[in-house]
């Protein structure tokens, strides 16, 4: 049987972007259907009720929410080129590491960004703190998963992305290249990827559209 | 080689429960270490220094944290009694909704138990808001996980020990039984399961331990 697969996502979601890169890395070719998280599609909301939020992998024609969740479902579903470690403590960390660059790394750095004075210099030593712990993984290793692009490097994406825009926009530092040299080094190696580029979202928007996401933050404490 | 196997938990918590449950299902001995997480312990510091909570599960020496990492760890280790169903897609909804149980339903039922008056109403409809998308998950099964307990089943467990404990102290309801019925039937298979049985935490303590949880937040309204 044909493999249909279509992606729900954005032009800029480093969560899609983990499925799209996913995907690619398969070898897999897929349908985008891009969304605009101001007016959802009546798709989006048929296959993300409960969320209501991309990306969605749709796979002949059963909806997958979640992207660490997609990306699980991806790599149970085609075998080539793994995308988790094989062996299950290594896959425990990989796991872990994921939900704690969700759940903290993240959010500490997007509280940093939209906030101000006493209250941004706290949440920069809190993102610092967190960026710590991710600098510690790459301890004798290029990616996350080792040689090889993997599931933890798709998973924490997102800083190679936006960590210096950021920086731009809010004019804070995260990433000291002296303190952290194997994140600096993490970033240069998989941006450079030919299949990471592929998909880049371009600077200048992306600059934009967190300057935009910014804004209101920073009127409420005007 | 031996297993050895050390489960750091506390007598009361749902998500150290988890662990115990999937080890009990898997027929594998282990010791348990008991937490007092007011006095936390130099072992659990070390072993889990990002987040400093239980549950732990030291395997061989080797710490893993997170309750639903370590459920996976169990399945991915020892392949008696699968806990996760088998194929990629069930696999990617126990997970979907494993997560959404911790991210929305557990939150949306704290919230209820420590707010008061009109703002608890709103946490209530929440809730049940919540827990509707879980009965649904019911329909035609005994378990999460079909004809026997499985990863979600162990997921949720906290729902069979902890919803009427919060009915009882904050005087509301979620669970309706004309509306939740595959719930309320759930709760009673569960919980009557003698493995289950075996390590329920008396009701007695565990309405003295959420009434305290809950007083500090009917103080700062008072």
């Amino acid at each position: 049987m044909a493999e249909e697969l279509k992606v729900l996502r954005t032009w800029s979601s480093p969560f899609g972007l983990r499925v799209v890169y996913a995907l690619k890395m398969k070898g897999l070719e897929y349908e985008t259907i891009l969304e605009d998280i101001k007016n959802k599609s009546d798709l989006l909301l048929e296959y993300n009720p409960v969320y209501k939020r991309i990306p969605v992998l749709v796979h002949n024609g059963k909806p997958i929410c979640e992207s660490l969740v997609i990306l699980e479902y991806i790599d149970d579903t085609w075998k080539q080129c793994p995308l988790l470690p094989q062996h299950p403590y290594d896959k425990a960390m990989a796991r872990f590491w994921a939900k704690f660059g969700d759940e903290k790394v993240f959010p500490s750095l997007k509280s940093a960004l939209i906030s101000q004075g006493k209250e941004q210099e706290e949440c920069v030593a809190t993102a610092i703190g967190n960026l710590k712990c991710i600098e510690e993984l790459l301890k004798g290793k290029k990616f996350f998963g080792g040689d090889t692009i993997g599931y933890l490097d798709l998973a924490f994406g997102w800083m190679a992305n936006i960590i210096s825009i950021m920086e731009e926009i809010a004019d804070i530092k995260f990433l000291n290249a002296e303190i952290f040299p194997l994140i600096s080094e993490w970033i240069n190696n998989f941006s450079a990827h030919p299949m990471i580029k592929e998909f880049w979202p371009p600077r200048d928007r992306m600059i934009e559209k967190l300057t935009a996401m910014r804004e209101p933050y920073l009127k409420k404490v005007a």
